[in-house]
Formats: C-alpha cells, sequence, structure tokens
C-alpha cells in the first residue's frame, strides 16, 4: 500500500517543518501545521498562542515535574489534557479528509492504527540547528542550552501522551539528518518513497 | 562532498547485512563484513568465533555488569579491548583503501571524522525480525527475549566504546525500518543518497 498520510516529527531549528510543506506542494495534497492550531483554537475555544504553545511543549523542566503538574489533577480533566483531546480529533478529521502531510503534535502516534501512515522524524547537529534558525528566521542566535531544552519540553509532550520516546529510530520508517542531507534531499527521498509500497 | 563510505548499524534479524552487501554491489565497491573478523583473527591471534561473537557483542546482562566485567582488569588490557584496538586498526586500514560499505563494529564511530562517511542504521519490529529469521535463515523462531537480549548485548557494546547510544536517530544521517519500507527500497533509497552531497 502506497503511502497516503505522512507524519513529520521535528527537531527545534532541523527545518522539518519547510520538509514537510516542500513535500505536500510535491505531493499536490494539503500541509497541516498552522490549520490543527486554528481548528484546535475553535474547537476549545483557547487562544490560538495557547494552542500553539501547550499543543506540543511540555511546561515542566522535567519528566517527574511534568507527570504531576496541573494534569494530575483529580477535579476532571485538565485544560492541558482537554487541548490533547481536542487536537487529537482535529488530526483524525483531517486525516480523513484524505492525503496529506502533518508536521507534529503526536500525529504519528494518533494515527497508529492506519496501514498507510509514513512516519518520518527530522533532525540535525545543534550546530547546523543554531546556524539555520539565525540564517532563516533572521532571529537571535539560541544558545545550545534553550534548543536543547525546547527538544526537552517536546520530548517530555511526547511521552506523556504516548508513551513512546521522541526521536527513537525504531518509532518512524525513516529519520533524515536534514543538517547532513539538507533540505531538498530529505524532500527528494521522502518524495520517492510515497511512490512506493509499505508494509505496515 | 558524495559520501564515499558508508557504514551499516542494524538490529538483529532487520535485513541490514543484506541491504549493506546489496548496495556494495550496486556501488561496485567492496562489502566489508566477514573480512573485518578474518582480517582481526589474523592479527590478535584469536579465534574467528571468538572474535565474531567478542566484536559486536557484549557478554554480560546488563550495562552495570558489563562496564565492571573483565574489562575493569587492572592488569593492563583486557582481551576484549585488545580485540576492540586491533579491529579498530582493521576498520581504519580498510577505510583507507576507498569507496566501501562496512557493517556494525562501531565503524560509524571509529570514522567519525571524517567527512565523507554515510551513517545508516536499519531496524524493523520484533514480528518482521522474527518472520525473516525463520524464513531467511530457515532457523527455529527466536523468542521476543532472546531477540532483544541480542540487541541489547550490540547496544552494551556500542556504549562501553563509543559512550553514544545505539540506534538513536541523531547519532545516524538516515535510519531505515526495512520491516515497512523493504530491503530493495531501503537499497534504493541508500544508493540515491550515494549520488548526492553530503555536508558533515
Amino acid at each position: 500500500m502506497k503511502p497516503g498520510i505522512i507524519t513529520i516529527s521535528r527537531e527545534f531549528g532541523s527545518g522539518g517543518r519547510e520538509v514537510g510543506e516542500k513535500l505536500a506542494n510535491r505531493l499536490g495534497v494539503p500541509f497541516y501545521d498552522r490549520e490543527i492550531i486554528t481548528e484546535t483554537a475553535y474547537k476549545t475555544g483557547f487562544a490560538e498562542e495557547y494552542v500553539k504553545k501547550q499543543g506540543e511543549y511540555a511546561s515542566a523542566r522535567n519528566w517527574f515535574e511534568y507527570s504531576f503538574s496541573a494534569r494530575s489533577s483529580s477535579f476532571g480533566m485538565s485544560p492541558e489534557d482537554y487541548l490533547w483531546s481536542k487536537q487529537r480529533e482535529v488530526i483524525l478529521d483531517l486525516s480523513r479528509k484524505g492525503p496529506c502531510v502533518i508536521v507534529g503534535r503526536c500525529a504519528d502516534y494518533i494515527l497508529r492504527e492506519r496501514k498507510d501512515v509514513l512516519n518520518v522524524f527530522i533532525h540535525a547537529s545543534v550546530e547546523k540547528r543554531k546556524r539555520r534558525i539565525t540564517e532563516v528566521y533572521k532571529e537571535a542566535e539560541h544558545s545550545d542550552r534553550m534548543l536543547r531544552d525546547i527538544d526537552k519540553k517536546r520530548s517530555f509532550n511526547y511521552k506523556y501522551y504516548t508513551e513512546q520516546t521522541w526521536g527513537k529510530s525504531q518509532n518512524y520508517d525513516i529519520t533524515l539528518d536534514s543538517g547532513t542531507l539538507g533540505i531538498d534531499c530529505c524532500v527528494d527521498i521522502l518524495l520517492e518513497l510515497c511512490g512506493r509500497d509499505i508494509e505496515k
């Protein structure tokens, strides 16, 4: 079966979003990133900025703290868990519309029952990611620590909801180092895979 | 710079060796697996069977036990460390001969200073690997536990000598699930990458 949906998880600054967008353009299918935020904000009534932040990042500094934070409220569902459940619904709804590329937000895990999903992880060295953030986003240089902190927060969030390890190669059909291979090469490789049969 | 050397690390039963061999054939370059064993056995005087086993697998059951096993002898180099140093020399010698494909034995780490090395990790689900071992090698079915034990031993060995995590996507330029993508697809993807420039 050829992959219909491609999920892209990515390290901060690796260019995974650009890979996803270029891939979607070349495949002529929708690219879901901003749309997930807008739709989830609409469904929950939360501000888009809150959805953007909480939808992918854990706010605590370590796994233990995260597990026992606001989420462990005994008075029903925490805001974060409510957001997660609605975001999950949005992703499931979008996936039913047809082939697409989805970035982040544990989509690989949410769609794990489907046989036509290609799961991708994009990463790059800290040095290359710092360079990219400065060049592409014209932002001030991030320190190594800042970069690692952002990834750690994505990682906690992923582990909390999926019980899997973010970035572990065994969780993905393919992982690519966009720093050594380059963005366009990553897109070409994924495009090639989209024309192949996969067996889940 | 185009990759000249391809190192392939692989989970037991994933078909990583076959990927490497087919890739080498299609590139028309040497494939080093058995040759490393023979050469290291010759250099050390150890039996080939011992080199094969100790060259990739840790014999202890956990990382702690492994670190404090025979290797921690205070009376000079342990046999395992001596084997490692000689195997390392063999890999460095072979790499200097020209383009090639090398399977396992921490070659990715040993050659980390070179800019023309493409590091690959091949994995597959336990279920797919069990099926492959039965079909291809006509061996009795391995239990899940046996498979995981073999991988654990490779993992300990890798960590002991490289201080890196075996199979962690960030350590490789590309990781591929040979179970979902298929062996030939993996070979095609790597062949494509061998014609591209990489920037280490």
